[in-house]
């Protein structure tokens, strides 16, 4: 392995600093004019993928995760980037809403009032470790506020330090003094969350973490909002159907995603839903065992697995078709398990999210018994179910009826890893999934996170933001006394 | 006065009950199509409409408002309802989006994703003292849920229990089973705010019985979304040629505002940033010598004015223009005071809500201590400017870039009491004005608190909700590929 030189912990004093620095930089960013404000986000998707080579080179170097699938990476973080960019200049994101003065209102008249989204001020992003490019220093979270006009201050993952340093300068080198700043160490994060001029949180996590800075931030003087992604099982229900028809592929198709990146995807299929008595098990343990052993991102979270997988397999009903071994150093093995669904009635601890390659099946007996463990996972990012078209409609409706409660994506025919970058993506849901169910952490809409609105009434045309004025001098998607105009 | 009959605490197992029937309730609320939605809304209005001189007369019995005030206030309440019908009819606060699938995306194709807002699922709504119909039973954030699909549960406010039940009971008498209950009691209001069946919260009150609930939702195993409307000091900013034009108008319209309904509202200006120099000592001490004392809501909100008013005007620095005298019963008279800004900087106490006619002058020196002292206002659901056209541009503007970081609706040349129901309002603000920088609670954006997005992948049309499918069987605003159209 490639020796890991320490990066130093940021201070307390700089820590303090890259947040004044942030605050002096928000102003400016607020007012920049939208075209520039989208031009300034595609020069750093620009400026990334100059460097390529560098950082895809490092960022192997520290997470262990292949060239090809971080080069992948780093082409979904710039296009994030100018997909978010291309956002602000359509500016939907500003939310205009205009109210003409109305005298002859009841009960009583109506002022003028003119209602947009304004950047919630300084924004402090905690990188995840799985997703080293895409969820970190020039990820979704800060692609999301520079879109909204805020500066971030990142915390950097422990898990590739250098690399967090290395995208943070190329960020620096083409946006505004303060708009992007880099700490690193725990106590500089929870420095970030505490600090008066921090306004709102983005995290990607483990739910232990995210559940102790979610803590910290409800707990000040004055709470921000935390947008936390924690941890999901991502359900796969499988109907008799789809056994039946596609049973084979519908196996393979499992273990390829659940053992996709040695299981280190947030969106991992944890849980796997199947008939009793579906004959599948040689077809996945043959799946499983073709799949090599290989490094995961470090030997912090090798540990991690070994100890959650042996716990998994340790509960009462649990077969291990695959049994966990544990690793050495940072390498680890896929395993495979199994239990009754009557026995998962039983067992929450059998509901938890287990990071890494290891998953587990659930053998339903009839659709009661299916529908009754679903009621009881927690909240996912997603949901899946694999049927025949025009076969188990009523089961398949129930199923949608009850993932739809607990779910942020339901997936027909399909598999959760794999996240679009687009208008319309969800990737959140009910805790633990994430701490704020209203938000997304992907796709155009998780800007709304760092965006507050406010109303201007009977505030004359020259002090007015442009974007509020009448005649649309910014051609704007607009609703105009209730009406809305594109 | 009226002897008031207590009305018994909801015991527990009541309290599990009615949210148990607000959860059996959620899937066929959620299921309603819009037009019925819309319509049993309207219905809700009507019904409210057809007993409104039995409403109005309880409410006075109980609040002391007076019968003029509330019949304004019964026809806010019912208006709010006829306009977020309409907003549930048109459709835009689903949020359509549709990406069809792009097998040629990089750096990976693309499924097709559709997404929608999906109600939450059972709120808890804490009603409010000062509105005992537009914030409360059947008021805007009972209004909001019911637009989003959601059962609601109101922990009525013990200033009002009687009218609580009765309006309760005429919407119940229109919607389903299940959609609305009201609860009494302290205990019953905790109890709703840890049940886990209850998703969101809406709250209208003070800052100390807020913070206790958020603290308490964001202690649960699962912690849910709290918005509240805590308290707000409402600045109102005067420049000197505001003074210079109009002062006697500004003296009399902000002795107007701050004393209407004796100070019992959230938007009550509570800051007067007068130059220094102003002249219009006089005016404003006849004016408030000229407003009657008179019945505040309750012995409760008398005394807890008597104790705020007098300690503002103990404050260092402060000189008491009309001073606040303790009243008796329900009864107060209105209070005035001052302080220089150079104090006011010294004083955080002086910044603080006081619930009732008592407000405070604070008179600036120069504009640098102007702005210095308004950086120290704590977040406000207002910031009001008063100044002539043309004249002061340079403080105006920089005034506005202050206050807007720190108010959810700025207002030129008016005054913060009253607040349109309209598709543009913003009723929020930062901490303490609420608790949801994000969220307001009044105007047709209100309905979004309670809504969730889900995001279908793949999904075949005829699984997939009407609103998402392909031809618009629903005729729904949408954004298809990027591309928004109405």
């Amino acid at each position: 392995m490639t020796p890991v030189v320490p990066t130093p912990a940021t201070s307390p004093t700089s820590t303090a600093d890259a947040v004044a620095a942030a605050r002096a930089a928000a102003p400016s960013l607020a007012r920049t004019p939208l075209p520039a404000r989208a031009d300034r986000m595609r020069a750093a998707a620009d400026a990334l993928d100059a460097h390529a080579t560098e950082i895809v080179a490092l960022a192997d170097t520290e997470t262990h995760l292949g060239p090809a699938r971080l080069t992948g990476e780093l082409a979904r973080t710039t296009g994030q980037l100018r997909l978010f960019a291309d956002a602000v200049e359509e500016g939907s994101f500003l939310d205009v809403t205009i109210d003409h003065a109305d005298p002859g209102a009841t009960p009583v008249p109506r002022p003028d009032v003119r209602r947009m989204m304004r950047p919630i001020g300084p924004v402090a992003v905690f990188a995840a470790s799985n997703f080293p490019l895409a969820f970190s220093v020039a990820g979704g979270d800060t692609a999301s506020a520079l879109a909204a006009g805020c500066p971030v201050v990142v915390k950097a993952h422990e898990g590739h330090p250098r690399l967090s340093d290395l995208v943070g300068r190329v960020l620096a080198d083409v946006l505004p003094s303060g708009a992007i700043g880099v700490l690193h160490g725990r106590a500089a994060g929870r420095e970030l969350v505490t600090d008066p001029a921090v306004r709102a949180v983005g995290f990607t996590g483990s739910e232990a973490g995210g559940r102790a800075l979610y803590d910290l931030a409800a707990a000040r003087p004055d709470p921000i909002p935390f947008y936390g992604e924690l941890g999901s099982v991502n359900p796969v229900v499988v109907t008799p159907s789809a056994v039946a028809t596609r049973g084979a592929a519908v196996a393979a198709g499992y273990v390829a995603s659940y053992t996709q990146g040695l299981g280190q995807f947030c969106t991992k299929p944890g849980l796997l839903f199947l008939p009793a008595g579906h004959g599948l098990e040689p077809a996945l343990v043959d799946a499983v065992r073709a799949v090599a052993p290989g490094p995961l991102l470090g030997e912090w979270i090798r540990s991690g697995f070994d100890a959650a997988a042996a716990a998994l397999a340790a509960l009462p009903g649990v077969r291990s078709l695959v049994p966990p071994v544990p690793g050495s150093e940072n390498t680890a093995a896929p395993a495979l398990l199994s239990m009754p669904a009557a026995r998962f009635l039983a067992e929450p601890a059998a509901a938890q999210e287990c990071f890494g390659p290891a998953s587990l099946i659930v053998e339903y007996a009839h659709p009661a018994e299916l529908l009754a463990a679903l009621n009881t996972v927690p909240g996912a990012l997603t949901a899946t179910v694999h049927t025949q078209p025009g076969h188990d409609d009523d089961l398949v409706r129930a199923v949608l009826d009850v993932t739809t409660e607990r779910a942020g994506r339901i997936i027909l025919n399909g598999w959760p890893t794999g996240v679009a970058v687009t208008w319309a993506m969800h990737h959140g849901g009910p805790w633990p999934a994430t701490t704020a169910p209203l938000h997304t952490s992907v796709g155009v809409a998780a800007i709304r996170r760092f965006l507050r609105p406010v109303a201007y009434q009977d505030v004359p045309a020259e002090l007015l933001p442009e974007a509020l004025r009448d005649g649309n001098p910014l051609g704007l998607p607009r609703r105009v006394d209730g009406v809305l105009a594109v």
